[in-house]
Protein backbone atom coordinates (compact mmCIF):
# COMPACT_ATOMS: atom_id res chain seq x y z
CA UNK A 1 0.00 0.00 0.00
CA UNK A 2 1.58 3.17 -1.29
CA UNK A 3 1.39 6.42 1.13
CA UNK A 4 -1.76 8.53 0.28
CA UNK A 5 0.29 11.73 0.10
CA UNK A 6 -2.92 13.77 -0.58
CA UNK A 7 -3.69 13.58 3.39
CA UNK A 8 -0.19 15.49 4.81
CA UNK A 9 -0.01 18.53 5.86
CA UNK A 10 2.26 21.08 5.04
CA UNK A 11 3.99 21.00 8.26
CA UNK A 12 7.73 20.59 7.94
CA UNK A 13 9.67 17.59 10.15
CA UNK A 14 13.71 16.88 9.34
CA UNK A 15 14.30 13.00 8.84
CA UNK A 16 17.15 11.71 9.49
CA UNK A 17 17.92 9.45 6.29
CA UNK A 18 21.13 7.53 6.35
CA UNK A 19 19.62 5.40 3.29
CA UNK A 20 19.24 1.72 5.62
CA UNK A 21 16.03 -0.14 6.30
CA UNK A 22 15.29 1.57 9.59
CA UNK A 23 15.19 5.42 8.50
CA UNK A 24 14.01 4.43 5.51
CA UNK A 25 10.57 3.13 7.41
CA UNK A 26 10.85 6.27 9.55
CA UNK A 27 10.61 8.28 6.22
CA UNK A 28 7.41 6.40 5.26
CA UNK A 29 5.92 6.59 9.04
CA UNK A 30 6.96 11.09 8.83
CA UNK A 31 5.89 11.28 5.61
CA UNK A 32 2.15 10.53 6.45
CA UNK A 33 1.75 13.58 8.41
CA UNK A 34 4.48 16.16 7.77
CA UNK A 35 6.26 18.28 4.45
CA UNK A 36 9.73 16.21 4.82
CA UNK A 37 13.21 17.36 4.51
CA UNK A 38 15.76 14.83 4.80
CA UNK A 39 19.24 14.81 5.65
CA UNK A 40 22.03 12.30 5.00
CA UNK A 41 25.67 13.01 5.92
CA UNK A 42 28.69 12.25 3.79
CA UNK A 43 31.44 11.17 6.68
CA UNK A 44 33.75 9.03 4.42
CA UNK A 45 31.72 6.24 5.95
CA UNK A 46 32.60 2.53 4.26
CA UNK A 47 28.90 1.90 3.46
CA UNK A 48 28.74 5.28 1.31
CA UNK A 49 26.21 3.26 -1.59
CA UNK A 50 23.96 4.37 1.24
CA UNK A 51 23.36 7.80 0.48
CA UNK A 52 22.55 7.05 -3.36
CA UNK A 53 19.92 4.61 -1.36
CA UNK A 54 18.75 7.81 0.78
CA UNK A 55 18.11 10.10 -2.17
CA UNK A 56 16.39 7.43 -4.05
CA UNK A 57 13.71 7.32 -0.71
CA UNK A 58 13.51 10.51 -0.99
CA UNK A 59 12.35 11.10 -4.49
CA UNK A 60 10.27 7.61 -3.54
CA UNK A 61 8.16 9.46 -0.77
CA UNK A 62 8.24 13.10 -2.17
CA UNK A 63 10.65 14.79 0.18
CA UNK A 64 10.17 18.52 -0.05
CA UNK A 65 14.01 18.46 -0.42
CA UNK A 66 17.35 16.54 0.39
CA UNK A 67 20.45 17.51 2.06
CA UNK A 68 23.70 15.68 1.95
CA UNK A 69 25.96 17.30 4.43
CA UNK A 70 29.69 16.45 3.74
CA UNK A 71 31.41 16.16 7.93
CA UNK A 72 34.90 16.83 8.15
CA UNK A 73 37.60 13.68 7.79
CA UNK A 74 38.91 14.52 10.96
CA UNK A 75 36.13 14.45 13.51
CA UNK A 76 34.86 10.20 12.94
CA UNK A 77 38.36 9.24 13.32
CA UNK A 78 38.90 5.53 14.98
CA UNK A 79 35.34 3.59 13.65
CA UNK A 80 35.65 0.32 11.31
CA UNK A 81 33.03 2.21 9.65
CA UNK A 82 35.40 5.30 8.75
CA UNK A 83 38.84 3.57 9.31
CA UNK A 84 39.58 0.83 6.42
CA UNK A 85 42.73 -0.30 8.88
CA UNK A 86 39.99 -1.26 11.10
CA UNK A 87 37.87 -4.48 10.05
CA UNK A 88 34.48 -4.43 10.00
CA UNK A 89 34.06 -7.46 12.77
CA UNK A 90 31.79 -10.57 11.80
CA UNK A 91 30.63 -11.51 15.77
CA UNK A 92 29.36 -9.50 18.33
CA UNK A 93 31.56 -10.02 21.27
CA UNK A 94 29.28 -7.73 23.70
CA UNK A 95 29.78 -4.07 24.59
CA UNK A 96 30.47 -1.49 22.16
CA UNK A 97 31.45 -2.68 18.73
CA UNK A 98 34.11 -1.25 16.86
CA UNK A 99 31.51 0.07 14.54
CA UNK A 100 30.61 2.57 17.19
CA UNK A 101 31.03 6.19 15.50
CA UNK A 102 32.59 8.85 18.34
CA UNK A 103 28.93 10.50 19.29
CA UNK A 104 27.82 9.87 15.73
CA UNK A 105 23.82 10.58 16.20
CA UNK A 106 24.76 13.50 18.49
CA UNK A 107 26.44 15.43 15.39
CA UNK A 108 23.80 14.06 13.39
CA UNK A 109 21.18 15.00 15.47
CA UNK A 110 22.97 18.86 15.87
CA UNK A 111 22.64 19.22 12.17
CA UNK A 112 19.33 18.33 12.04
CA UNK A 113 18.14 20.79 14.62
CA UNK A 114 20.17 23.49 13.09
CA UNK A 115 17.98 22.18 9.72
CA UNK A 116 14.87 23.14 11.75
CA UNK A 117 15.39 26.05 12.89
CA UNK A 118 16.10 27.71 9.61
CA UNK A 119 13.12 25.80 7.99
CA UNK A 120 10.80 26.23 10.87
CA UNK A 121 10.21 22.66 11.87
CA UNK A 122 9.67 21.54 15.23
CA UNK A 123 10.00 17.91 14.49
CA UNK A 124 12.77 15.82 13.88
CA UNK A 125 12.79 11.78 13.29
CA UNK A 126 15.56 9.63 13.70
CA UNK A 127 15.71 5.79 13.38
CA UNK A 128 17.18 4.68 16.66
CA UNK A 129 15.89 1.40 17.52
CA UNK A 130 16.86 -0.13 20.79
CA UNK A 131 16.01 -4.03 20.38
CA UNK A 132 17.68 -5.56 17.25
CA UNK A 133 21.04 -2.95 17.61
CA UNK A 134 24.62 -2.98 17.53
CA UNK A 135 24.67 -1.83 21.31
CA UNK A 136 25.20 2.18 20.73
CA UNK A 137 25.05 4.36 23.69
CA UNK A 138 22.94 6.83 21.42
CA UNK A 139 20.47 4.80 20.32
CA UNK A 140 18.71 4.55 23.59
CA UNK A 141 15.30 6.04 24.29
CA UNK A 142 16.97 7.53 27.32
CA UNK A 143 19.86 9.91 25.11
CA UNK A 144 17.13 11.10 22.39
CA UNK A 145 15.21 12.32 25.99
CA UNK A 146 17.90 14.09 27.05
CA UNK A 147 18.62 15.43 23.26
CA UNK A 148 15.52 16.96 23.21
CA UNK A 149 15.76 18.57 26.91
CA UNK A 150 18.97 20.26 25.81
CA UNK A 151 17.43 21.34 22.31
CA UNK A 152 14.72 22.45 23.81
CA UNK A 153 16.78 24.90 25.63
CA UNK A 154 19.48 25.67 22.83
CA UNK A 155 17.03 27.26 20.20
CA UNK A 156 15.15 30.46 19.24
CA UNK A 157 12.37 27.71 18.20
CA UNK A 158 12.00 26.75 21.97
CA UNK A 159 12.58 30.00 23.15
CA UNK A 160 9.35 31.25 21.11
CA UNK A 161 7.28 28.42 22.13
CA UNK A 162 7.48 25.73 19.76
CA UNK A 163 8.09 22.56 21.84
CA UNK A 164 10.75 20.88 19.25
CA UNK A 165 9.79 16.99 19.47
CA UNK A 166 12.67 14.44 18.82
CA UNK A 167 10.34 11.56 17.06
CA UNK A 168 11.50 7.82 17.68
CA UNK A 169 8.97 5.73 16.05
CA UNK A 170 11.01 2.33 15.80
CA UNK A 171 12.51 2.70 19.32
CA UNK A 172 10.55 -0.36 21.14
CA UNK A 173 9.89 -2.28 17.77
CA UNK A 174 11.67 -5.43 16.54
CA UNK A 175 13.36 -5.80 13.04
CA UNK A 176 10.64 -7.79 11.97
CA UNK A 177 8.00 -5.37 13.51
CA UNK A 178 9.99 -2.31 11.47
CA UNK A 179 9.97 -4.16 7.99
CA UNK A 180 6.32 -5.39 8.13
CA UNK A 181 5.15 -1.88 8.69
CA UNK A 182 7.41 -0.53 5.91
CA UNK A 183 6.36 -3.01 4.02
CA UNK A 184 2.53 -1.82 4.33
CA UNK A 185 3.44 1.76 3.63
CA UNK A 186 4.92 1.28 0.50
CA UNK A 187 9.03 1.02 1.45
CA UNK A 188 10.87 -0.56 -1.38
CA UNK A 189 13.80 -2.43 0.82
CA UNK A 190 15.36 -3.06 -2.46
CA UNK A 191 16.28 0.72 -2.38
CA UNK A 192 17.67 0.75 1.26
CA UNK A 193 21.55 -0.34 2.14
CA UNK A 194 22.00 -1.59 5.82
CA UNK A 195 25.12 -2.61 5.10
CA UNK A 196 28.25 -2.05 7.17
CA UNK A 197 30.61 -2.56 4.11
CA UNK A 198 28.31 -2.67 1.43
CA UNK A 199 29.79 -2.18 -1.85
CA UNK A 200 29.57 0.93 -4.18
CA UNK A 201 26.46 -0.81 -5.36
CA UNK A 202 25.05 -1.30 -2.30
CA UNK A 203 25.49 -5.40 -2.36
CA UNK A 204 25.47 -6.71 1.11
CA UNK A 205 28.47 -8.94 3.17
CA UNK A 206 25.44 -10.67 4.52
CA UNK A 207 27.84 -11.38 7.64
CA UNK A 208 28.29 -8.12 9.84
CA UNK A 209 25.74 -7.41 12.57
CA UNK A 210 23.60 -4.86 10.56
CA UNK A 211 23.32 -7.52 7.69
CA UNK A 212 22.59 -10.65 10.07
CA UNK A 213 19.75 -8.05 12.23
CA UNK A 214 18.45 -7.22 8.80
CA UNK A 215 17.88 -11.09 7.53
CA UNK A 216 16.65 -12.21 10.72
CA UNK A 217 14.16 -9.24 10.47
CA UNK A 218 13.00 -10.21 6.71
CA UNK A 219 12.96 -13.64 7.99
CA UNK A 220 10.93 -13.40 11.31
CA UNK A 221 8.72 -10.95 9.32
CA UNK A 222 7.75 -13.47 6.85
CA UNK A 223 8.88 -11.53 4.40
CA UNK A 224 10.98 -11.55 1.11
CA UNK A 225 14.25 -10.13 1.73
CA UNK A 226 15.57 -8.02 -1.77
CA UNK A 227 19.22 -7.68 -0.50
CA UNK A 228 21.40 -8.23 -2.57
CA UNK A 229 23.89 -10.25 -0.95
CA UNK A 230 27.73 -10.94 -2.24
CA UNK A 231 28.13 -14.67 -3.63
CA UNK A 232 24.46 -15.85 -3.38
CA UNK B 1 52.48 37.05 33.84
CA UNK B 2 53.08 34.29 31.59
CA UNK B 3 51.91 30.50 32.37
CA UNK B 4 54.21 28.24 33.77
CA UNK B 5 53.84 25.38 31.17
CA UNK B 6 55.91 23.10 33.29
CA UNK B 7 52.79 22.81 35.43
CA UNK B 8 50.35 21.27 33.69
CA UNK B 9 49.49 17.86 32.99
CA UNK B 10 49.44 15.47 30.21
CA UNK B 11 45.58 15.33 30.76
CA UNK B 12 44.02 15.96 27.19
CA UNK B 13 40.61 18.23 26.96
CA UNK B 14 39.62 19.89 23.85
CA UNK B 15 38.80 23.69 23.77
CA UNK B 16 36.35 25.36 21.82
CA UNK B 17 38.35 28.20 20.04
CA UNK B 18 36.37 31.07 18.04
CA UNK B 19 39.49 33.51 18.34
CA UNK B 20 37.61 35.80 20.37
CA UNK B 21 38.20 37.51 23.88
CA UNK B 22 36.51 35.14 25.51
CA UNK B 23 37.58 31.81 24.07
CA UNK B 24 41.09 32.85 23.98
CA UNK B 25 40.86 33.59 27.93
CA UNK B 26 39.33 29.76 28.26
CA UNK B 27 42.24 28.68 26.85
CA UNK B 28 44.83 30.44 29.07
CA UNK B 29 43.05 28.76 31.56
CA UNK B 30 42.62 25.22 30.45
CA UNK B 31 46.23 25.46 29.52
CA UNK B 32 46.93 25.55 32.87
CA UNK B 33 45.97 22.53 33.87
CA UNK B 34 45.35 20.32 30.36
CA UNK B 35 47.21 19.73 27.34
CA UNK B 36 44.77 21.52 24.84
CA UNK B 37 43.20 20.12 21.51
CA UNK B 38 41.85 23.73 20.19
CA UNK B 39 38.94 23.23 17.87
CA UNK B 40 37.71 26.19 16.07
CA UNK B 41 35.14 26.13 12.86
CA UNK B 42 34.70 27.52 9.04
CA UNK B 43 31.15 28.23 9.29
CA UNK B 44 31.39 31.06 6.42
CA UNK B 45 31.19 33.35 9.23
CA UNK B 46 31.68 37.03 8.23
CA UNK B 47 34.07 37.47 10.37
CA UNK B 48 36.63 34.74 9.32
CA UNK B 49 39.54 36.65 10.21
CA UNK B 50 39.22 35.03 13.67
CA UNK B 51 40.23 31.78 12.19
CA UNK B 52 43.48 33.56 12.32
CA UNK B 53 43.42 34.37 15.71
CA UNK B 54 42.68 31.01 16.86
CA UNK B 55 46.00 29.90 14.82
CA UNK B 56 47.82 32.75 16.54
CA UNK B 57 46.56 31.77 20.10
CA UNK B 58 47.17 27.69 19.46
CA UNK B 59 50.52 28.68 19.08
CA UNK B 60 50.80 31.15 21.85
CA UNK B 61 49.09 28.19 24.41
CA UNK B 62 51.30 25.49 23.08
CA UNK B 63 48.17 23.57 22.12
CA UNK B 64 48.88 20.36 20.87
CA UNK B 65 46.48 20.17 18.35
CA UNK B 66 44.64 22.93 16.07
CA UNK B 67 41.48 21.95 14.20
CA UNK B 68 39.64 23.80 12.06
CA UNK B 69 36.25 21.89 10.99
CA UNK B 70 34.69 23.23 8.04
CA UNK B 71 30.91 23.00 8.13
CA UNK B 72 28.38 22.93 5.29
CA UNK B 73 27.41 26.20 4.04
CA UNK B 74 23.71 24.80 4.19
CA UNK B 75 23.55 24.37 8.26
CA UNK B 76 23.85 28.08 9.22
CA UNK B 77 21.26 30.04 7.24
CA UNK B 78 19.51 33.02 8.01
CA UNK B 79 21.85 34.62 10.51
CA UNK B 80 23.60 38.10 9.81
CA UNK B 81 26.53 36.05 10.68
CA UNK B 82 26.44 34.08 7.63
CA UNK B 83 24.14 35.82 5.17
CA UNK B 84 25.07 38.69 3.66
CA UNK B 85 21.89 40.10 2.94
CA UNK B 86 21.23 40.20 6.47
CA UNK B 87 23.15 43.60 7.91
CA UNK B 88 24.84 43.17 11.62
CA UNK B 89 22.91 45.48 13.62
CA UNK B 90 24.53 48.40 15.44
CA UNK B 91 21.98 48.37 18.37
CA UNK B 92 20.49 45.75 20.57
CA UNK B 93 16.56 46.00 19.77
CA UNK B 94 16.31 43.43 22.53
CA UNK B 95 14.95 39.28 22.27
CA UNK B 96 17.09 36.83 20.24
CA UNK B 97 19.50 39.15 18.05
CA UNK B 98 19.71 38.63 14.09
CA UNK B 99 23.21 37.88 15.06
CA UNK B 100 22.04 34.51 16.44
CA UNK B 101 23.62 31.16 14.35
CA UNK B 102 21.01 28.07 14.07
CA UNK B 103 22.03 25.93 16.95
CA UNK B 104 25.77 26.84 16.74
CA UNK B 105 26.63 26.05 20.24
CA UNK B 106 24.84 22.55 19.93
CA UNK B 107 26.52 21.63 16.81
CA UNK B 108 30.19 23.02 17.89
CA UNK B 109 29.44 21.39 21.27
CA UNK B 110 28.59 17.70 19.50
CA UNK B 111 32.11 18.47 17.62
CA UNK B 112 33.83 18.36 20.73
CA UNK B 113 32.49 15.77 21.89
CA UNK B 114 33.36 13.51 19.21
CA UNK B 115 37.01 15.07 18.74
CA UNK B 116 36.74 14.31 22.91
CA UNK B 117 36.12 10.64 22.01
CA UNK B 118 38.74 10.32 19.61
CA UNK B 119 41.73 11.71 21.65
CA UNK B 120 40.12 10.17 25.23
CA UNK B 121 39.57 13.37 26.57
CA UNK B 122 36.58 13.70 29.49
CA UNK B 123 36.91 17.31 29.82
CA UNK B 124 35.56 20.14 27.36
CA UNK B 125 35.80 23.82 27.30
CA UNK B 126 33.60 26.69 26.06
CA UNK B 127 34.00 30.29 26.83
CA UNK B 128 29.80 30.53 27.19
CA UNK B 129 29.16 33.96 28.98
CA UNK B 130 25.74 34.91 30.51
CA UNK B 131 26.44 38.20 32.10
CA UNK B 132 27.68 40.69 28.82
CA UNK B 133 26.46 38.50 26.29
CA UNK B 134 24.11 38.80 22.83
CA UNK B 135 21.30 36.77 24.58
CA UNK B 136 21.56 33.76 22.73
CA UNK B 137 19.66 30.62 24.19
CA UNK B 138 22.69 28.36 23.82
CA UNK B 139 25.04 30.62 25.92
CA UNK B 140 23.40 29.71 29.44
CA UNK B 141 24.30 27.69 32.44
CA UNK B 142 21.12 25.35 31.99
CA UNK B 143 21.56 24.82 28.70
CA UNK B 144 25.22 23.68 29.41
CA UNK B 145 24.04 21.39 31.98
CA UNK B 146 21.67 19.73 29.55
CA UNK B 147 24.06 19.46 27.08
CA UNK B 148 26.17 17.30 29.65
CA UNK B 149 23.40 15.03 30.75
CA UNK B 150 23.37 14.11 26.77
CA UNK B 151 26.95 14.14 26.25
CA UNK B 152 27.10 11.67 29.51
CA UNK B 153 24.25 9.27 27.89
CA UNK B 154 25.54 9.22 24.20
CA UNK B 155 29.33 8.33 24.41
CA UNK B 156 31.40 5.33 24.45
CA UNK B 157 33.71 7.46 27.04
CA UNK B 158 30.74 8.27 29.53
CA UNK B 159 29.50 4.60 29.20
CA UNK B 160 33.18 3.11 29.92
CA UNK B 161 32.72 5.19 33.26
CA UNK B 162 34.58 8.26 32.26
CA UNK B 163 32.28 11.34 33.34
CA UNK B 164 32.51 13.62 30.59
CA UNK B 165 32.68 17.48 31.98
CA UNK B 166 31.50 20.82 30.22
CA UNK B 167 33.68 23.49 31.92
CA UNK B 168 32.06 27.34 31.07
CA UNK B 169 34.70 29.00 33.47
CA UNK B 170 33.42 32.22 31.99
CA UNK B 171 29.82 31.60 32.72
CA UNK B 172 29.32 33.97 35.57
CA UNK B 173 31.92 36.92 34.94
CA UNK B 174 31.42 40.20 33.15
CA UNK B 175 33.43 41.02 30.44
CA UNK B 176 35.97 43.49 32.65
CA UNK B 177 36.86 40.43 34.62
CA UNK B 178 37.34 38.37 32.03
CA UNK B 179 39.76 40.51 30.25
CA UNK B 180 41.45 41.06 33.81
CA UNK B 181 41.85 37.64 34.26
CA UNK B 182 43.12 36.71 30.54
CA UNK B 183 45.55 39.70 31.34
CA UNK B 184 46.87 37.90 34.01
CA UNK B 185 47.42 34.86 32.55
CA UNK B 186 49.29 36.33 29.34
CA UNK B 187 46.70 36.64 27.02
CA UNK B 188 47.80 39.11 24.46
CA UNK B 189 43.98 40.29 23.04
CA UNK B 190 45.48 42.04 20.59
CA UNK B 191 45.75 38.60 18.42
CA UNK B 192 41.69 37.91 19.32
CA UNK B 193 39.02 38.88 17.26
CA UNK B 194 35.66 39.85 18.70
CA UNK B 195 34.01 42.12 15.71
CA UNK B 196 30.80 40.27 14.19
CA UNK B 197 32.17 42.11 10.87
CA UNK B 198 35.72 41.93 11.37
CA UNK B 199 37.51 42.59 7.98
CA UNK B 200 39.90 40.26 6.76
CA UNK B 201 42.84 41.94 8.84
CA UNK B 202 41.10 41.80 11.88
CA UNK B 203 40.14 45.27 11.51
CA UNK B 204 36.62 46.02 13.85
CA UNK B 205 33.44 47.68 13.41
CA UNK B 206 33.27 49.23 17.40
CA UNK B 207 29.57 49.32 16.81
CA UNK B 208 28.07 45.98 16.94
CA UNK B 209 26.95 44.14 19.66
CA UNK B 210 30.27 42.05 20.41
CA UNK B 211 32.34 45.33 19.44
CA UNK B 212 30.62 47.05 22.16
CA UNK B 213 30.76 44.29 25.24
CA UNK B 214 34.53 44.31 24.44
CA UNK B 215 35.21 48.05 24.39
CA UNK B 216 33.37 48.37 27.77
CA UNK B 217 34.92 45.54 29.34
CA UNK B 218 38.49 46.93 29.12
CA UNK B 219 37.26 49.91 30.13
CA UNK B 220 35.47 49.13 33.34
CA UNK B 221 38.98 46.61 33.64
CA UNK B 222 40.61 49.82 33.63
CA UNK B 223 43.29 47.92 30.87
CA UNK B 224 44.37 49.54 27.42
CA UNK B 225 42.22 48.26 24.72
CA UNK B 226 44.54 47.15 21.74
CA UNK B 227 41.45 46.33 19.38
CA UNK B 228 42.13 47.98 16.03
CA UNK B 229 39.02 49.81 15.28
CA UNK B 230 38.05 50.80 11.42
CA UNK B 231 38.48 54.76 11.51
CA UNK B 232 40.40 55.36 14.69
Amino acid sequence: MMIDQSKRSNKPAVVLLSGGLDSATVLAIASKQYECYTLSFDYHQRHRSELKAADALSILFKARQHSVITLDNAIFAGSALTDDSIDVPLDHPGGIPVTYVPARNTVFLSHALALAEVIGAADIFIGVNAVDYSGYPDCRQEYIDAFSVMANLATKTAIDGNHLTIHTPLIDMTKAEIVKMGDSLGVDYSKTVSCYQADENGMACGQCDSCRFRKAGFDEAGLSDPTLYAGS
